[in-house]
C-alpha cells in the first residue's frame, strides 16, 4: 500500500553479453526457449519497423494522466536499460514525448515498453530510438501525481521485475527472469542452429510432414487423404 | 462432424491468365466488379506495405493454437496458391513462422491470408512473402490436433472455398468464386478503362457532381444551397 | 432536424499565414499550446508515415454507406482545406476512394479527416495525398442519401465548425477554433524555443528533475529512495 | 484554451411538460421524430434494465482520473436535471460513486450519462438511480485538477450543450436540442399514434409489404423471387 | 453478383421433433455434439437472459442501413423458424425494431440471430421474444436497397444455409446442418445421459481425475506434485 | 521455465475472519483502503448481477484451449477459496462449464475469476456459484496440454499470488496480498465508518464542496463561477 512512492536506485542487471546473445536472438525465438513464457500482449505493438533490441528492465509504475515518475526515473538508468512503464489504471494520454526521450538516451536507455501513449512520434522515430507501446496520442499529461521506480509490475499481461531482461522486435516484446537469462540463451541458440539445418530442407522443397517425422501422428488423429473434395450437401 | 479431419489433395483452379489480370484490378476494383461482394472483414489486413496479389485459394481450418496441420497443407500447394487459413476458435497465437513461409515459397505460394497470428515479422518481410493477418504474435504453438485442408471455411466473414480467387492488396482481401472470376475480371476492366477517363476530368477540375450528373439527385434530396451557415441558436 | 440537408458555400477561414505556423509546429505543441485541448481520439490515425499539415476545416457530415455528399462538397473547398467527415452512423465502407481525392486535390485541397473509411490506400499514397482515418475498407458506397456540407459535426470526439483550423501529424489531429489560431499560435511557438534551450540541457545528461525543478515536488509526495529493493514477502 | 475552468451557473432548461412527453416517448421515437440525428453511441450503455428517463442537460467537462468537478457540479443541479459527463482524455476510472449519486439525488438529478467509468454498481441499481456509461469499474480517482460544469460538451460522438434534453432508456441516449424539444415531441406523438395501427395490422398477419406498398420498390430493386434455390456450383 | 437480390420461398426444414429436441440440449452440448463445430462468435450474445430455443434458419442477407429486405422476409417465415440475418458490410443501425417483431412473430418466427443492430429493447423483452445480436442500438435505417432471403450467409463467423438448424441459449448460437439434425441430437442425448452420472460422482466430492483417469496423463505430460511452493528468487 | 508443469498442494491462506470482513466491505472500499491498487480490468466482469464474495486465491495457469489442469486443480481447493485462472495466450474457449463447476463448490470453492471462457452460463446462475470473466463462450477445449496450479500468475493485469485475498462484485475483482488482509481490512472499516457520517449529510442536501472543505481548492485551481454562459462565436 505504501509500495506506490518508492524509487529504487539500484537493481541486479544479467551479464551484458548474455544481453547482447538474446537481442540476437529476437522475441519469438527467446519466448520458445524459455519454454513459452513471458511474451506480452500484442496489444503492445512497434511503433517502428525493424528494431530488435534487449536491455536490463527498469521498471515504472506511473499514475494515470501524470508523468512527473517519468522525469524522476532518469537517474537511476543505466547504459543497456530498457524502460519498462506500467500505469495505475488505462488511459491513453501520451505521457511520453521526444524531450523525455532525449532524456533516456542521454543516460544510454535504449529503448522503452510502455503501457501510457506515447508522442513526438516522427521526432523520436527521427531519433532512431526504439519503442513499444500501445497508442501514439498527443494528450497532454499533468506533472501531479506519485509513482515508483523500480517495483514489480505488470505490463502487456506479463509480470515484470527490475533488471529482467527485455527482449523486443517487430514480434512484440518478450519478459525473462534474470535469473533464468543464460540458460534461455543456451538454448535459443541450440534452437536457432537446428532451424539453420531445417530451413535448408525445407528451401529445397522437403516437406515438413516428412522432415519432422510428423505422418505417424497425422494418421493416429484420424485425419484421412482424399483427392477429391466430397460432394457439399447442404441447404 | 467428421469434416474437420480430411486433406483433399485435388482442388479445381481458375484459368491463370484470369487470375493474373485479377491480381492486375486490385481489390477494390474488384469487390466493385463483383457487385460489391466477397471483401473480408479490415480485421485481415496486410502485414507489409504495397504488396497486390491474386491466387488460387487453398484452404485451411486450423485448431487454435496448433500448427500441425498448416505442415501438413504444403504437399497440396501448387504454384500460384494462395493459403488461406481459419481457426476453430479466435486465438492470436503466432502459428506462421519463418520456417513454414519458407515452406509455402518453397511449393509455389504466393502469399497467405490469416486468422491466426503470425510471428517472424522482420524475417517474413524480408524474403517478400506477402501476409494478410489480424495479428503479429510469437506466442507458439502445439503440434498435437487435426485440421483439415481444402474444406469450405469462413475467414475474415466471408466463405472461402478451395479453388476461389483471393486478390488482396493494401485495401484487403477479396473472394471471388472461381466459377465467376472471368466475368467479374471482364467487369473490373470495363471499370477501369471508364475510371481513366474520369479520372482526366476530375483532375482538370471538372466537378463529380457535374460530369457524374448528380444535380437533380441533390435537388431531388432536398439539399439545399446557402451562401452563409445560419446563425447557431444552442446553449 | 432539416439540418442535414445544406450546403454551406462559404465559411470564414483563418489567417493563411497562420495556419502555416501552426502546420510547422505539429499537433502535439498545438494541442499543449491549446490549453490540452481539441485533440481527436487516436482512433483517427495517419494512413502513412511522416504527413504534417494544417488547414481550414470544409466539414461534411455523410450518412453511412453512402458518398453522394462527398462528391457535392467539392465545390466549395478552397485551396488549403482541409475536408472533415463525420458519419450519421458508424461504418467501414471505403466512402473516399482514389477518384475522389483526385477530385480533391484539383481543388487545392490539402489533406482529409475521416470518421468513415477509405480505399485505394496504395494509390492515395503514392499522390502524397495525406489522410487521417480509422480504417482502410474496400467496401463499396450507394449514391441514394442526403448529407450536409459546412456544418457543424462531431469527428474524432471532437466538435468540428466549418473554419477550425486542422492540425494532423503523426501524433494524431488536433481541432483549433479559428479564433483561438494566432493566440495559440503563439504559444506554440513560446513553447517550442523553451524547448530548444531545455532539450540542449537534456541531452547534455543534466536531469530533468533538476531543470525543472522537480525535487521539492517529488518529496512533497512522499515519494522515498532506497538504495535496494525491500525483500518481497508475497505468497 | 480557458474555457475548461468556469462552473456556470443558470441555464436555459426546456418546458417540464415537453420534457415529460419525451421521456414517454423514448430513445428510438425520438431519434427518428429528430429526424434520425442526435443518438449518442452504443458504448454509452445502460448499467440498468428498464429506466426510460428525459431531463435537462447539465454538462461536466471532467479531468481523466479526477472527479473533484463532480463534486462542484451539484451546486447548480435543479429538480429534472440529468448530468452529462465528458472527459479530456479516455480513461476508465470510476469516477461515479454512490455518495455522488447521493448528492446528485439530494439535489432532484434524475439520471447520469457518463463517459467515465462508475463504481458502487450495486449500491447505485438499489437507490433505484439510473445511469448510462461506458464501464462499471472501482478504479480510484483524485481531487487536484481543474474542469468545468455547464459548457458545450460531446459524449458518446454527440455534442451536448446544456440545457439541451437527454432522452434515454434500454436502447441508448439521444440528445434534443432545447429549441427543438416541442417540435420533436409533436413528431413523435404522431409517429407513435400511426404506429397503434401499423401494429394492429402486423399483429393480425398482414404483411408488411403489402401494408407499407414495398412491392413496387422490391420490383424496381430488381430483387426476384424465386421457388427454390438454385443448385450452388462452388468448389 | 446477382445473388443479392433474390427471395427463395421455399427451403427444406429439419423434422421438427429433432428441432426441439435440439432446443432442450442447449448450444454447448450440441456443440460438442456435432465435434466441436457450428457455434458462433460470442459477440452475437443473448440480449435477454434465460431463453433457450432452436428453430429452422431462413437467412437474410441486409445491406447495412437498410431495412426493406426485413420487411420482405416475413412472407416466407414458417412457424418455428429463426430469422438470421448478415450484413453485406458491418454497421450498428437498429435495423429491427418492435414493429418488425410484431410481424415475425405474427408468423411464427421464434427468434432473431442478428448481426446488425436492434432497438425498441425493453418492448422486445416484454414480448418474450429472444433476439441474439452485437449490439442495441436506436441509430435509424432506410428502406432503399435490395437484399436476399434464403441464401447461404456468414453470421458470427459461422457459414449458415437456409434451413440449417439454429440452437441459441446464454451460451451464444450454435448452427446445425439440416442433414446431420438427427445425428446430433442422438450424440447430444448420449452425451446428456453420460453427464448425469458424471454430475453425481462430482457432486459427492469423488475427483475427475480420478473418476476420469486423468492421472496417468497428468503423469506423462511431466506434472509433478509439491507440497510447498518453490522459494522465487525474482528481482 | 519448467514452473509451468506444477501442483502446489498447500498455500498459506488469510485469516478467514479477515476474509469474511473484506467480503463485507466489496471491491470499491477495499481498493481505496489499498491505496487504490490491485484491482483487475474491468475486461474481467461479473457473469451474474449482485454477487459480493472474498476468498484465498487458488491459482491456475491454463494452456489456451485445454482445462485438463483445471479438473487437476481441484484436489488443491479449500473451502473458502476462490480459483483464480490466467491463460498462457489469450483465447474465449469455454474451458469452465456447469460439471467443473460441480466439482468446485463439492470442495467449497465460492467463486471463479477467470480469464478463460465459461460455458453453461444459465447452469451456473441456477446453481448460484458467482463468476467474473471476460466472455461466455460455448467452444470446446481439449484435454492435453500440462499446466500448473498455485505458481504465481497475471489475472486482469493484476500479479497474483497463491493465497492472495480476491474480493469480488458487481464493482470488478480485487486483490489483496495476503500479508496487508488485515491492514487493508481496517483501514476500509474506517473508511466504510466515516462515510456513514458523509451520507447522512450529504442525503440532507449539503453540498459536497462544503462538506469536504473543497471551495478553496476550487478558486485556487482558477474554476470561477459565472452566472450565464459566454455567447459562442465559432463558426
Amino acid at each position: 500500500m505504501t509500495l506506490q512512492k518508492v524509487i529504487v536506485r539500484k537493481i541486479p542487471r544479467a551479464d551484458p553479453s548474455v544481453i547482447a546473445g538474446l537481442a540476437e536472438m529476437g522475441t519469438a525465438t527467446v519466448h520458445e526457449a524459455a519454454g513459452q513464457t513471458g511474451l506480452m500482449s500484442p496489444a503492445i505493438r512497434p511503433l517502428q519497423n525493424g528494431a530488435a533490441i534487449a536491455g536490463s528492465a527498469v521498471t515504472v509504475l506511473c499514475p494515470a494522466g501524470d508523468n512527473l515518475i517519468l522525469h524522476a526515473s532518469v537517474e537511476v538508468l543505466q547504459p543497456g536499460d530498457v524502460l519498462v512503464i506500467a500505469l495505475t489504471s488505462p488511459a491513453d494520454h501520451g505521457a511520453i514525448g521526444e524531450l523525455l526521450v532525449t532524456s533516456f538516451r542521454a543516460h544510454g536507455c535504449v529503448g522503452l515498453v510502455a503501457e501510457c501513449g506515447v508522442r513526438d512520434h516522427a521526432e523520436i522515430n527521427a531519433l532512431g530510438f526504439p519503442v513499444w507501446g500501445r497508442v501514439v496520442h498527443a494528450q497532454g499529461t499533468q506533472k501531479n501525481l506519485a509513482g515508483s521506480v523500480n517495483v514489480p509490475i505488470v505490463c502487456g499481461g506479463q509480470a515484470v521485475a527490475p533488471g529482467d531482461v527485455i527482449v523486443a522486435d517487430n514480434d512484440g516484446v518478450c519478459v525473462i527472469p534474470r535469473a533464468d537469462a543464460a540458460t534461455v540463451l543456451a538454448a535459443a541458440r541450440s534452437r536457432v542452429e537446428k532451424e539453420k539445418s531445417t530451413r535448408q530442407h525445407l528451401q529445397s522443397g522437403e516437406l515438413g510432414v516428412d522432415y519432422y517425422g510428423f505422418r505417424q501422428k497425422i494418421k493416429d488423429l484420424g485425419i484421412t487423404y482424399v483427392d477429391e473434395a466430397p460432394r457439399e450437401e447442404r441447404g
